[in-house]
């Protein structure tokens, strides 16, 4: 099938040859040249604009990096909705505010576009391999027409619910996820400043109230757990960035619904300074190491 | 064995009862009158005072409902270090400050009296069973010694580390497990507002990184997880109020240590603020219900 | 002069009145019908879109609840942009996003049209006397061209800089308010519970470095300063729902510009929690009234 | 008068020799030798222990670090209680828990010995001067004997109510400047975001709701306000390390009083990471410096 690829970036690069490998054509654009120029360079043909990669294909993907940048592509001047002809199917890989999800569903619909939204998990990593899980939003019609296409970038394809579900998904597990690393890294700075072994700490945990999928596969103290981004420096994994990013679509839509919510501010903020102070690049585990203790000499 | 028993409320009650039963003779002694009468009907003698309760036993527990009862029933007038002959072993199975286990351990160590902290999980319910989880803390010997005598009260007795290693596990576990269920609460309130089926989103993060024993055995959204005390009105389950209790003594240790924490500050302070407003005594995944959108009336 | 007024509610109405007042005409459009009416039952004529109000009028001035709503009265389908003449003068008085404003100045600028925001201070009762607070942001030259107009309805017109930095201020001023009002809260919650008289407490503060407007205009605790919410069951004032709006579009703000805040989105959601639990139209400084210590009956 | 010092560190030196300029006599005792070497060295006199110190004298002053430290000089073996004859009265000027100084209090009583609490604000420079403010708790008689005493080191000498009274006020104080630096840091980050001039809006703020002693006098910013500290490359002033420790304190008394609190404990951590960043010596006001964005780089 030939496939219009709209946003090749980082994530975007290894997923569009995942389809060229599979045997799918792709047309893609990129605002930011280098990057379309990377595309090309991995066997995508170049359109030039986003609506004409619309025009010039049977589907459409689009992998950018914000809210704004996808209501942009979708219905700013040259964009994709002024490409896409009546019936035509977009999936939305990006993962943005599921309010912009839903605004832009609602767009397509009016111009008889179909519209699903299909954030992913697992990273560069995984998008080389072909591996990721994709959580998807939308009509079961269209769900079930985008999958063959999404196999050939994941291998853990869930239809969550209507449009813009996949995106809460997302950031309703990130969220949870986010927040447990800071509580991990809090609970084992105590117990280090008391001398108690993290080790006999984290079999204890374990076995109890406070064991989290975080803990177990990526503990932010180095040393416990062996393929944990702890042990490699913090290499991610993912990203304290990308971390903040979502934790910050969780306040947002959180303040957009009018939900109080207290953990996940206090965690998408520490996020957010560690880094200011040089962590941005680092797996969101570093937390633990920027939560030291201060000095103990006491002033007056 | 003769075992003096001080703190007999709600929790200490059944423990004594265990004892009992396994047929230890139990000296206990309480400051509320009302509370050792409980004791007295339960099957055990009245002592006069902590001293006295230590004087006629073998061996001495307490279970006393914060560091300065803990403190003043060791070091006080008429307390157990006044009556505890050298040699003797004392077990504080209270939920306290580990700073305080280390104070209370080093005054008894002078008077040549052993101290181990072995604090307990599992509640009223499992209190009644004998099955509490145990956490000690304190020298090998000492706590070997006291094994067989935390089995009549408990099923799962894990040696954590030195003194106060016991109070740094269970404090450390309920740390993450609390920030947790706000995390959870919140992630899901999101997700309602957006109209997500909650069964769906379980489903899904319970295989993703936002897992957590928290959401699978006690889930704040009502009819998700059977045994979960969402579905019994909130009835506890691990009290609201001592949630709140066991976030202010790693809080107020984080503070003690300079350590930085921000996650359980902001679940500590939302704990106690659904206390506030009568919900300290139904299960602390109430603040699920707590945390309800404000009304979507919009203000100009 | 004849001026368009887009957004006639609480705000609106009396604001536009001011306007009729002093000899301008208004063509009025609001999307709620009953708003309209209100409009037209205080003298305006009656337009049938925002277009048509623009069309119809010398300047516009446009008045609304959030971003979105002010994206859609300029840049949406029958909006002012639609209808306003090259070098029409178009002033938005509506408490949004900085960024939003600067967004739609761009897509005026476009046009030919010029904008400047102008958010205000003071609510209903300032706005039935004509003594808001003003604070604009724009060109100088709009700015001068506005204030005539400006001065019919508020006493104290600032010129902040360009556009958005009415905004700017305004949210800044309240972020630091809205915080504040919590602060004192909070202290003077703590120095009841010890039994410090509020009134002795004030004084030492009010000459010290904890000193804020706040506390001398409108303390939180009743009887203590006169003209205070707190002495009429915290009767607005400023309501607790616009303060958490405001201090939602700070914190949304520090997220697109990646500024990482801790105080203002604890302040933002402790008072949209008040606003869930039925406090959302009082004064902001009820947040004493809700920060209530929970009772002291300790658990074991 | 002969007076005795327990407590002669950064403070506590000024103080005494303020004193002794004043024609007392003092009697000196720290634990840390080298301490009590300054103070003989500024004409003190040396005792033994703090029971020493309180027995060669005619009143007694304590200037602590913490809590623990004034119950252990008081209460602890060689402690003032042991030294001090019925009747004599102790002036503590450490900032302690406000509980502590009642428990510390009511034990002096128990033996005849008055007690009263007088901690101070103003830091080295005002210790020097012997300018500092001085808050007093205390029965009114002893307020009244303490004063010329106290006016030897202090110029604003203030008596605020019962015992402990002179520490609620200094941390409520503290509680609301701490949180209002950090408020006014994040408003001025915003800003600088939205390239609004600093200046302008500090005029704007300083007549509206937002004004706070702190920002009148200790502007974070640099190049506003001129003898603030900002202006210094944050010289205290006064550390961010002390501003920590007192907003511990007001988090700590709330959480013992069980008053829900949000904005100061977000302070807290924020100034305690600070300083676990190399920042505790520097102005509280430097969390300005600390809450820098991070970098716009945005990835995928």
């Amino acid at each position: 099938m030939k496939i219009g690829f709209v946003g090749t970036g980082t994530m975007g690069q290894p997923m569009l040859s995942n389809l060229l490998k599979k045997g799918h054509g792709v047309v893609a654009y990129d605002v930011v040249a280098a990057m379309l120029d990377g595309a090309v360079g991995r066997g995508a043909s170049r359109a030039g604009s986003a609506a004409e990669a619309a025009k010039q294909s049977e589907l459409v993907i689009t992998m950018l990096p914000s809210s704004s940048h996808v209501e942009t592509a979708y219905l700013g001047g040259g964009g994709i909705l002024e490409g896409a002809p009546s019936g035509r199917l977009c999936i939305d890989m990006s993962t943005i505010d599921p309010g912009a999800s839903r605004r832009v569903a609602e767009a397509a619909k009016k111009r008889g576009v179909r519209f699903v939204d299909a954030p992913v998990s697992g990273g560069v990593p995984r998008a080389e391999d072909g591996t990721l899980a994709i959580m998807v939003g939308g009509e079961a019609r269209d769900v079930e027409e985008a999958k063959p296409v999404l196999a050939c970038m994941g291998a853990n394809i869930i239809h969550v619910g209507p449009v813009g579900s996949g995106e809460v998904a997302k950031i309703c597990n990130n969220l949870i996820a986010g927040v447990a690393a800071v509580a991990v890294s809090e609970a084992f700075r105590i117990a280090e400043g008391f001398g108690v072994d993290a080790k006999v700490l984290t079999e204890v945990i374990s076995k109890s109230s406070g064991n989290t999928w975080v803990m177990e596969h990526m503990h932010p103290v180095p040393g416990l757990v062996g393929k944990a981004p702890a042990n490699r420096d913090y290499a991610p994994g993912f990203m304290t960035d990308l971390m903040a990013k979502d934790l910050g679509l969780a306040v947002s839509a959180a303040r957009d619904l009018r939900v109080p919510v207290f953990v996940s501010p206090a965690a998408q903020q520490v996020l957010r300074l560690a880094s200011s102070h040089g962590l941005g690049r680092k797996d969101f585990s570093v937390v633990y190491e920027f939560l030291r203790p201060s000095s103990r000499q006491a002033p007056v």
